[in-house]
């Protein structure tokens, strides 16, 4: 018999031990993307740089350009080494949920490994500001993926909320750079046209979008920092200009003076959002260290507790058991696993059961916790599918297929998420692409 | 260079390892709940032939009830066997989600410990028939919330839709077995009163819950087994004699003879269940161990295909890469998980860049799939926490609190799932229990 109560002991014992390394996973986690971050800035600027060093035919910007490489060149060493170290070692990539995080990685490093090339071409001058512009954007799309992996199979919810906003915040500032990026060429190219306009709008839809799911999951904190960055005279005066290049007409020329202005704004704000970046990367290694230090110290709390229960004194108090505790209904009309009762309050652990039992109402209290982090989490990924069914079955881009979703959405006064749910359900019947057509443009 | 590249392919094939050893945790946890199912079913046997001793007072089944304590530990060690040999060996438990399995595991295990106690209560006839039940029903409930642990961190679709069924399927038996011994005791007592036949009401409610549930997620060959169980003229004349309960008013009484039709066909209709579940279990065993065996092809497929790169051949076809791959749209307007381009069809794999994208592919296949697997399974959770929050702040019991939502479900013309999420976002709510009372009561 003492053998076998140490079978309950060693599995309670090994299921702290299990959230303990959890969380060290995760700490591991929040400096990849603490790397990642910043590998992703010197990668922004080093596509602005270029830009101009390519449409100034290399008489602007040859020796900035040369700076920022190494900048960025140190800034990958940082994210290989780190790599190497935590991901790499022997007995590394034992977690279930790894591969995708693992999986991303690859196709960044494989993104990066054609970076040498890409130099390479530019130095040529055998790509255009444009190809330019986009083989930098896929890279970094490529480093950003990283980051959602990551948030996506964080186990703890304060780190996954605070993952998922900088997730997002980071697309927001890709996105903010690609519009700084796109709007320099127009100026560049002394007009806009219509497809530029389309880009550019499109951008500020993407921000806007990102920019909501990091307000849902964001703190109060980054949340204030956030809204002072958005109420700064430069955001202001960012907006007034947006504004006058959409009133331009198709090919109507402009001064390019104001290019230098387009510029100068872009770069202030997204520069006040690397900053909030930074902060925000750095309360994601506090809390996870935090809570490895909470989970190790409830270890030893566990140690001390079943050392203390296997002293005389706590032997003579009769031990409540799961077989006679009626607060346990058995199965009688439960899913078992809300049937375990939860302790009330603060009580005193008199033995193994009280024990066990709040080390279950400890984790009930996290999972639910993270099932609420993941809710909001899953249905922007469902969003996701259905635009990518859309796309498929109709032909569609992906601008046209997110805009046929919300205007089904206004039309049928549902949700977005719901329009999503229908396209995903009829697309995967057999037959269903028909169908999915007939959804989506009835009302297009 | 050389060395970049390495690091790329490294990280897609520790990707891959890491995909094997995650299914090779779910071999694990298939055999975990094929030993669980026995162990269950041994246990509910001994229920039901201890309620007999109990109830003669220890003249019928002495015997019968030790070679069936025989037959259970026999059944127990070979459970803790397995636990030890596939959970306690070093470095066995590190996986994030194992917490939670662990934990059931230690709950379960102390539910055991006290076996040895509840016998020889029984032995001392120091207990009734219906605190031995209750007892048994705890033990059961907690072996049952294992297998339901394993269906919640199993990471394969086809594997988790499997278990799922199998965890709904041994509830539902259970529920089976707890309406044997419930009836048994009403028979015993010569007389049903309005309590017990609430309880039998309330436990086909159950089984019925939790057979949509297994319908929902079995495979076609199971359902037919199952049809082919509920077709028999067992279970015709079970539901006959159930109807017949039913009918009899408080207290009439009942001719005894009764008692042994309703034992025999009460128990072939759970024999048959029991050989369907070892159906299952045996499907669950091969389905996971061809799952391994397809990943580790996979991952040879990847070393062949990484060795055939490096040779001379290939590196004259010009590969494709991500920067330059105009399938690749960037960042611009996409979110980045989806940014990546499908492969088409079968193509043959050129380059790493390929390679990669293959795998990108079929871990978003999996990773739908098994989310499409999960959405029914936290729908039913969502169930379950919804009622929890009723029973707290309406002080209702399990059965009230089901029903108030089923009513509130058609009065408001909702799912019972999004009245359940009503009332966790009211619970949620600082000073929301008012509220809850409010939106649950408003139509009693």
């Amino acid at each position: 018999m003492t053998n076998h109560r140490e079978d309950a002991e060693k599995f309670l014992l090994a299921a702290k031990r299990a959230e303990i390394q959890a969380l060290q996973r995760l700490v591991r986690s929040c400096e990849l993307v603490t790397t990642v971050s910043d590998l992703v800035h010197q990668l922004q600027r080093e596509r602005g740089i270029s830009n101009i060093y390519l449409v100034s035919s290399g008489a602007r910007f040859a020796d900035h350009r040369q700076d920022q490489m190494h900048c960025s060149s140190d800034s990958e060493g940082g994210f290989r080494q780190l790599l190497h170290e935590q991901y790499l070692g022997p007995g590394r990539y034992d977690s279930p949920r790894d591969m995708r995080l693992l999986n991303g990685i690859a196709y960044a490093l494989h993104g990066l490994d054609e970076l040498v090339n890409l130099r390479r071409h530019i130095d040529a001058f055998e790509v255009s500001a444009l190809e330019s512009t986009d083989a930098y954007c896929r890279l970094i799309a490529g480093l950003l993926s990283v980051v959602l992996e990551a948030a996506d199979v964080a186990d703890d919810p304060e780190v996954t909320r605070l993952l998922v906003a900088l997730g997002n915040f980071m697309q927001a500032k890709e996105f903010a750079g690609q519009e700084r990026a796109w709007g320099a060429i127009g100026f560049a190219g002394s007009s806009f046209d219509e497809s530029l306009h389309g880009r550019l709008n499109h951008l500020q839809d993407c921000q806007r979008h990102s920019l909501e799911v990091f307000c849902e999951f964001a703190g109060n904190v980054e949340l204030a920092r956030w809204q002072a960055i958005e109420d700064s005279q430069d955001a202001r005066d960012l907006q007034r200009l947006r504004l006058m290049i959409a009133a331009l007409k198709d090919g109507e020329p402009i001064a390019s003076e104001i290019s230098e202005v387009w510029y100068q704004l872009a770069t202030a704000r997204i520069d006040a959002m690397h900053r909030l970046e930074n902060a925000i990367t750095a309360k994601l290694r506090e809390a996870s260290r935090k809570r490895v230090a909470e989970a190790q110290a409830e270890l030893g709390h566990h140690y001390a507790q079943l050392e203390m229960m296997k002293s005389a004194v706590w032997d003579r108090v009769p031990a409540l058991t799961v077989l006679f505790d009626p607060e346990v209904p058995g199965l009688y009309g439960s899913a078992t696993a809300t049937s375990v009762p939860a302790l009330h309050g603060q009580t005193l652990t008199h033995s193994l059961y009280d024990l066990i039992r709040s080390q279950v109402t400890h984790i009930r209290r996290v999972s639910e916790e993270l099932e609420e982090a993941r809710r909001a989490l899953n249905e922007r990924k469902l969003i996701e599918r259905a635009k990518g069914v859309l796309m498929r079955s109709l032909r569609l881009n992906e601008e046209e297929a997110y805009r046929t979703m919300q205007q089904r959405a206004m039309e049928m006064n549902l949700k977005l998420v719901d329009v999503a749910k229908k396209i995903i359900d009829i697309g995967n019947r057999p037959g269903g692409a028909g169908e999915t057509l007939s959804v989506a443009k009835s009302g297009t």
